[in-house]
Formats: structure tokens, C-alpha cells, sequence
């Protein structure tokens, strides 16, 4: 492949509390507005506490899941009285750090999640933002704790509905498990490494670091499984099972089972081989998602650097 | 110590959503009341779902804690217009399952808590009621899973707060850790077994099976912990230390790191050597209590036997 290179990427920004009951991004980026961290080398940061109202409440959101207001249709959308706070919101977090797809918007948006689900250090972010994937492999490369992984989206910007895309470039960090309105400092400890490690790219990419291409791994989309739910009352009759609860990321084979029904019956996976993503995050229940199903993937990336000006 | 008897224990309540996002209690509450179980053997049963509006919303409470409404002077004072709903719920809960105190309330009243905090099996009792820390020592010598453990109060009954102070006997089952508002198979399935053999010891103790004497350890309060906090925004400025997550029951000893600070400090157990207890407990954040401290204590229990009409 090609080398690339890119202008420098001056501007991040940090962003914590997207959903209000995540704690370490809530934790985070309060700290660093303590300490007035708003620059390290060449790069200016910006901390944002994305939902201030759910966080001061403790919970998800407050009227809609801020993180599904990004899109370009509900970012250019009328707005009325009856407009949800967090798409308001989503409004005034364009207007700062983007706007989205403009050459305003921030160089990079990161922004920190956590999920009850087994899902360790997980990078979400898009196939073609090479720049993320560089980030990707060099957390990667550099976390020596738990595997790093990332789910790869392929969808247009215009259609990415969560808070990264309104960064030039962007990717979710996702750690878990962390039950939600609870802070665990090794989570804490690990989404913070993650940040900083991404801060150190930038900023060796900008001092003329070339990076090397070559191939990362991450995990795609098939399909997302609902619980086994009662036909009349809509309630779900049965709960993850404990072989595949804590396993996100083990392969799930034929036969493999996947719900433990309320009355004692095992219900077993059917089809081909996938990954398992996201296991009971609590988030999820109203969403009607127990887990997602996932291939493999692998991405080449090209060598980057910077662009001289 | 002499032989106890008590009179027959024929009705039991098992309650469920007392909090209503710890779900095991919620699940196992519909399912029997789905299944349509109201009897077994000698011991009538009665399910209920004690906070309706709080399980629907997949919160704790709507507006007050409803596990702190039921001392004699909470269910005995003034009703208003701003009474809270769960101060009203619990005169009614109190109808249905009392009145506390009196002849009329039932014999054994099993409340099913979660928790986020690795309490793993926990009975919450009074060290007065043998009845309960008979079920107790039974419910030991039968779980082979994790070890079962015992919080002991020695308040009057009059003063205790909790639904299960409701029956003649009663006790919370504690189990953990879940985050609030997701199920876990395993869990649940602690929970089941816990109220299952409660209810078999009901039916041996009814039939006439004498229950030996002996010794059983539990927990007392010696102190509550709050977290480290910003003397003028009043936000905690710490997480429990990686050292002390997960470690409920492990014996602290001076100098232990309890909290790891935002910064980076580490924060040390300071004074004797206690037992920490419901370690990063969601809920608590707004109670102010990061952890409890404990003693451990042994308590001598009466060989005790139904007493013959």
C-alpha cells in the first residue's frame, strides 16, 4: 500500500459522560478540568462533559440516548418546543467541536464509555479512519494489560449517529465491565491509559513520526439477538446464560448455550460461528439487544505521516 | 444451652423489587407468580412485588428508599399530600404482611436483594431471631458454591428499617455482584437456591425435625466509610483502591490502601483490623458510604424443634 500523509492533527478533544452513568469518562474529564489540562506539546485538548444533566442525575440520558443524535438528518433537523434535551444538546456539541464533516471540527474526538458487558479495553471506530486504526494498533502495541480490541463500523459519516463522528477523526473507548453509576479504578485506570497513550500519537505524529502499515483485527457487525420474550406481556422469560455470560469475544458455536429461561430450559445458538459482543450490558435491555454477533475482520492500513506544510 | 420450640411456620412472603432495579429478586417474584406458586407442602407462600412503580421505571425508588420506611414510627405516623410513595407503599405492604409486630403478620418474610459490591451469598438478619439464623446455618451447610455469610444487626425490631422486619422472622438475601438492572443467570440462580432451601427448612422444621444447636459467625457493624471528598464541590476525589475492589470480607489491616485517589494517591486503612462489606456498593454514593466495616462475631444458637399444638 501507498504511504499517506495527513495534516497535523492539533486539536482533540476529550469528551466523558455522553451517557451520564459511565462513570471513569464522568471522572476523567472532571480531573482534567481540575488540573486545567488543555494542552500537552502540540496538541490543545478540550475536555467536554457531554451530558450534563444526565450526569448530574446519574443515569443514561434524560429524554433520548444522546449518543444516537449525530447523524446528519437529526443534526440539520427543524427543532421545536418538543425538541428532547439531548438533541439539543447534540446541537451545542456540534457547534463546538464540529461542525461534523466541516474543517472546523476537532482533529480528533474521543470519547469515554463504559459497559456492564465483559468487554475489557474495546476501541469503537470506522473502517476508512486510518488515522483511529494508527491509534488502535499503537494501544495496541503499548497496553499490556488485557487485550485491546475494536469493533469496526463501515457506514457513511453522514449516517454515524454517535458523538466521535463529529471529529475530522474519532473512535469510542469502551471498557467494561463496570456496573453503571459505579467508578472502579482499575477501569478507570485503563481508560485513562488508553486516552493518554492516544494523546502521545498525536503528538509523535506530529513531530514527523512516520508509522508503519500493516494489518489490525477488529470485529463487524452480522446481527444483534433479543432476549426470549413472553408473547403477550413482552417481558423477556429467560436471562443470559452463564456459559456465554463474561465470554464477549469467545467464538460461539452451533449448539452453544446462550439463554438460561426462567423455568430452567437452556436455549442454544443456532447458525454459523460468530463472535458475542456486548453481553447483557444493561443499556441494552430497552434497546432489545442481549448481545451482538460479530465477525472477524482484517484491515491493511498504510504507512502514515505527517504532511509537511 | 436449652432446647427451644416455636409454634408452626406456615406462611412465608418472598419479596421481590423492594429495590426496583436489582433484578434477581424482580425475575424470580414474576416467575412464580407466573407459575402460579402459593403452596408448598405445609408452608402457604405469598409473592410480592414490593416497589411496582420503581421496578417499571428499573430504578431503586421513585422517591425515598422504601428498605428504610419500616420502623414502628415511619409506618405509624402522619400521612399527607406529600407523603412519599414508597412511605405509602409500605403502610400497604405492611397491611398485607403484618401489621409488624403483631400475631397476625407472617411467620417468615425472605427478601431478595442484589448488590454491585462481591458480596457473593449474604443473609442480612437479627442475631435475636433463631428462627432466621437457623435458615441461616441450614442454608451454609447446603449451598456448596460460594461461601454463605451472615450481617448480623442487634437493633429492636422496633427500630429496624428493612421490609423483612415486617414478619414474626425474616431476612434479606444479599447477593452480588450485578449491576443494578441487569440479570445475571448465576446470580439468580444463588438466589433461587437460597429461597428454595429457606422454604425446605420451613416444611422439616414444620414436620417435626429437631435442628441442632451450635455455633455460626456473621458480621456487626463497627463503622461506615465515605469516600475522600472536594471540601467545597463535595465530589469524591477517589475510587476504591484495585487492592480493596472485590475483597469484601478480606480482613483490612493498617496501612492497607483502601482509596486510589484521581491524582494518583493512595489512601490506607487506618485504626484496627476490620472486615470491609458492601465494597463500591452502587446505591451508597448518595448515602455517603463507600464501604462498611465489620467485626466478625460468634453467635450460640438453641437446639430448636416445633412445639406440639
Amino acid at each position: 500500500m501507498e504511504p499517506v500523509s495527513f495534516p497535523p492533527l492539533s486539536r482533540v478533544a476529550i469528551c466523558g459522560g455522553t451517557h451520564g452513568n459511565e462513570m471513569s469518562g464522568v471522572y476523567i474529564v472532571r480531573e482534567m478540568q481540575k488540573q486545567k489540562v488543555d494542552q500537552k506539546g502540540s496538541v490543545s485538548i478540550t475536555t467536554v462533559l457531554s451530558n450534563p444533566r444526565a450526569v448530574d442525575a446519574c443515569i443514561r440520558y434524560t429524554e433520548t440516548d444522546l449518543n444516537r443524535c449525530f447523524t446528519d438528518a437529526l443534526l440539520s433537523g427543524p427543532i421545536t418546543d418538543s425538541t428532547p434535551y439531548e438533541l439539543r444538546r447534540a446541537r451545542e456539541l456540534n457547534a463546538q467541536l464540529g461542525p461534523k464533516g466541516s474543517r472546523e471540527a476537532v482533529d480528533l474526538l474521543c470519547d469515554l464509555h463504559n459497559t456492564t458487558a465483559n468487554m475489557g479495553m474495546c476501541l469503537i471506530l470506522y473502517s476508512f479512519d486510518w488515522i483511529s486504526l494508527h491509534i488502535y494498533k499503537y494501544i495496541q502495541s503499548k497496553m499490556t494489560s488485557p487485550p485491546v480490541r475494536a469493533i469496526l463500523f463501515d457506514i457513511p459519516s453522514s449516517e454515524a449517529y454517535s458523538l466521535e463522528s463529529v471529529g475530522k477523526h474519532g473512535f469510542t473507548i469502551e471498557v467494561g465491565p463496570q456496573p453503571h453509576g459505579v467508578l472502579r479504578a482499575d477501569i478507570f485506570n485503563m481508560a485513562k491509559e488508553a486516552m493518554d497513550l492516544s494523546i502521545e500519537w498525536l503528538q509523535k505524529f506530529n513531530s514527523g513520526s512516520a508509522f508503519e502499515g500493516g494489518e489490525v483485527e477488529g470485529y463487524t457487525l452480522v446481527r444483534s439477538v433479543d432476549y426470549p420474550r413472553d408473547p403477550t406481556t413482552n417481558d423477556i422469560t429467560a436471562a443470559i446464560h452463564p456459559q456465554l455470560q463474561d465470554n464477549d469475544f469467545k467464538l460461539l458455536h452451533k449448539g452453544d448455550p446462550v439463554f438460561q429461561s426462567f423455568s430452567g430450559e437452556t436455549v442454544k445458538h443456532e447458525g454459523e460461528d460468530l463472535y458475542p459482543l456486548f453481553v447483557n450490558e444493561c443499556a441494552y435491555y430497552e434497546k432489545k439487544i442481549a448481545f451482538h454477533l460479530t465477525k472477524k475482520i482484517t484491515v491493511t492500513l498504510p504507512s502514515i505521516s505527517v504532511k509537511a506544510d
